[in-house]
């Protein structure tokens, strides 16, 4: 376990998770890709999140998951663990799975089979946390899970301090705003944005940092983003930001579907040499010819400085 | 195990899980609502479906729901189980649990938290029949999964013999008259309808019966409209379908979301003293209001000759 | 004019608006069209709705179409015309147009453009009314106007005389159930489906007809269709209505979108030299190989007797 | 007439409609909000807009209001004016009049009654662009049109010098940030947003101003809140945005529908004398509990300092 500072700053990467066949980590990869990213000065790890592939893996699985990052990263940054399910139960078991790793933190998003109603959201939470034996960040990401965590929710939750922050994947620029508009009611409340092409605004804006995919591969980047932004070096801003958006317009997009971002992702991983770009099903990795592009991709962002 | 035949016509009830709390099955109560459902002279049984919770219970409680299940049966009709997860190896798991205790076919709807490509949805089922011990059936249910079984990777599946059946739940009539349009490549092909409401439609226009939520607490009344409306019996068909549409006003529009319906059932057997409300989360059940309600609308139909 | 019955029964073709070019008629196309789909037996025609592109025409062409028609129908059957507009003022300035040229009711889906919450919804009926002289058609169409009129707001429509039907191209069965089970509130409420795909299903259901663009050109099949489920006969409902599936996914999926409906009917019409294909902008008629697919399919259809 | 500078920096509100009735201007309150909305710094008007109840007006009364306010603003700033119709005809017809009164450009969201896919807006363009006497801006608004300029539309619509910018109001920062990666092709190109809560994200992300509402009422801080932004006063930004912040929660979130910005901004504009809030149908304007939060939000705004 690390110390878990609140607010938690800065870039806390949604690690992949490596893999050499459909119930089985790639270890090594593992290893090295958690020291690569932890080498770029990343100020915490989540895992088991929607780029963690959380969701499509099995619950033995995700376990070794928790288990071997949490001993590979020894306290160094904190862990946050995934445990969105659409079975309460289970969620309750892998942020006991979390404690018992040393993990620092879970995260969780709205069950997303049945669709809730606010007021539902909120008494789930009300029995969440007391089952829970770490802290938690909530994790908004209607896309995927139909359900929003609206503000009134959120602001609800910033009265229980066993929930301490908000993971934003809405890619709702005035969603976000209005979030920090709630800061002011807890001091020690996370705010972090999901897409990295809002890294800069979401800093700006007064947020804490991001939980952006392409930290996987280039944390240096993300990091060096987010110190600019923060400390008001505009031009540095602007040179970063658009280092992220080619990125962005080259990777995650070579794919049309959501999948195509964690694709992209492992592939460059995989041409890193840093670890496996197997997907979980129902995924597949990308082919030569999207490989290709990623290939073209690195060779062009290597030559940059930042 | 029973003989499930090909087509299998009739009405076969999605079962809820009766719960007496988080993580307990109410065991009489299960064994009640079993014995009867089968009294209504139901085709078979379906069971963790979206009426039966399945993605919200704890695996645990799942593989007990199919043994208890698959015991009480003994055979009599054939036990569909529900295995839609969004990780592949969990469905396998419990595709194999259900195997083990005697059930007939497994039913699968697209993985529901990162959304497929239809491509990639055939892939998909390409992979998963041959880890499959039982005979699988689609389950479209785009309004909760996101994704729909599109008719081209119906009519693809329909070339793997170990694929048997949809049971379509989009509401789309549409849709459901070109899915009776494909029969004709497998005449053992079993198609059914979920929403009660279409289920005279669904007969009429070709399918094979329906997978009716209502009938878990009136399994009667669904089997005899089924029979009117197979018969061609007009005048039958359209009193028994006013019944059922008046359920449906009276029992699934109490609330406002999907689970209002899960809810309305689950409130009508317990009135009647077959089983337990309790809801799993983050859901709840009835207050009294409603619960007056649910307790009128028996009543009334209680009066009701079929 | 015509008398307008109440309800109004059978088949009311959404009727093309035969164009020579962007703002132009195709004058006598459009007296051969009137007289071809007449010859089919069908009940009334209805034009400037979503087949007749109503929104897509300048305000000069839809009162010159509205004219012309009226004028060649002279009464033989009663004209509704679509009066669905963003602005108020100019929905009650189509409808004085419609009454001065003799046409028998107007037509009215909710404004398109910001959506309305259901009292606003309900209030908007209640000033239009008073201001057409003519009788008013409520047209539920969500997809194209985002807005629904909801079944109360239907229910509450049914309070003021002057309204006096519903066309339902919603698609959804459950929707078009509910709406038969108000028409014990008014005796004399037409009740009217839109998707052809579920013309036996509505009149089998209790709804009065259909408004069908295939009616457009071939009015006698979906004229003997309606009669054939009216009637009660099984064996032919579902001969015709397995047509009317063929024409389905022959005619209007060969482009992809709502336009490809429209599109599709022009084509045929062009096919059996009836009218020209012109499109309003910004669409455009089918090319060559689309074409070739409609000629076979009308090639086939006409061997079929009904 | 105005020279239109390319780009066109700062802000450009879109302009409320000043009504009396459902079809009459109200003439002294339009004339004052002209002088209100220009000594506060604007770079332009856009009228007859989404807030300027464009598409709800008669033809007549949008002929009235482009000549009555190209009289009033006498070349002072330039005058855009929305085009925007399901007809491409009465488009054309508008851009006619706005040309006649001394407009300086129009602009054009897509058709939004039938869909259309992307090619299909691409040649709608090319067809509409030589039709028009005015250069074009673009106007993204998919929440109300169900349909984008998605980028690759964009991009080809920069090939053409007639197109001068876009107008962003989806609301989607990546978009923007990709929109802002397209500049580079037409260094004359203006690119604003929509969303008032985007304006300082948007100049620094590198847009060139905003359209937004707020600055009917309180032009003057929209203005100091871009020109900060375009300085790079990082706390005179953050401090102006919280102020447009604070308006937003409390003026558009009165009511829960996209017509309850309108009704906020015109119910301010009322409150501060300048000119009626009669909303076009199917809309009312606030009553008095609403109208009384509005009156403390002016209060409370008027004893900030800028």
């Amino acid at each position: 376990m690390a110390a878990l500072p609140g607010p938690l700053r800065g870039i806390v990467p949604p690690m992949v998770t490596p893999l050499r066949g459909r119930d089985e980590l790639d270890v090594p990869g593992l290893e090295r890709l958690i020291e690569h990213i932890l080498a770029g000065g990343v100020s915490g790890l989540f895992i088991l999140g929607t780029t963690g592939e959380g969701p499509s893996l099995s619950y033995r699985l995700r376990r070794e998951m928790i288990e071997r990052t949490c001993r590979q990263v020894r306290g160094r940054v904190p862990v946050l663990v995934g445990i969105t399910d659409t079975a309460f139960v289970e969620s309750v078991n892998l942020a006991r799975s979390s404690a018992d790793a040393g993990a620092d933190a879970v995260v969780v998003a709205p069950p997303y089979y049945l669709p809730e109603a606010q007021p539902e959201l909120q008494e789930y939470l009300d029995h969440l946390v007391p089952e829970l034996p770490l802290p938690l960040f909530l994790y908004n990401m209607p896309a995927l899970t139909k359900v929003s965590f609206e503000l009134e929710t959120v602001r609800r939750a910033m009265d229980n301090p066993r929930i301490v922050g908000l993971k934003d994947s809405s890619g709702n620029m005035i969603y976000f705003h209005r979030a920090v508009g709630l800061l002011h009611h807890r001091p020690d409340w996370t705010l972090l944005i999901g897409p990295e092409e809002m890294l800069a605004d979401a800093v700006l804006a007064g947020g804490h940092g991001g939980v952006n995919g392409g930290a996987n591969f280039h944390p240096r980047l993300y990091v060096e983003l987010f110190q600019a932004a923060r400390a008001g070096d505009a031009a540095r801003t602007r040179r970063l930001h658009a280092l992220v958006m080619r990125i962005s317009d080259n990777l995650y997009h070579v794919g049309r579907h959501p999948s195509a971002i964690i694709k992209g992702i492992k592939c460059a991983l995989s041409l890193l040499g840093v670890c496996d770009d197997f997907m979980a099903e129902p995924f597949h990795r990308f082919r030569e010819p999207e490989r290709q592009r990623v290939r073209d991709l690195l060779q062009e962002i290597k030559s940059e400085t930042l």
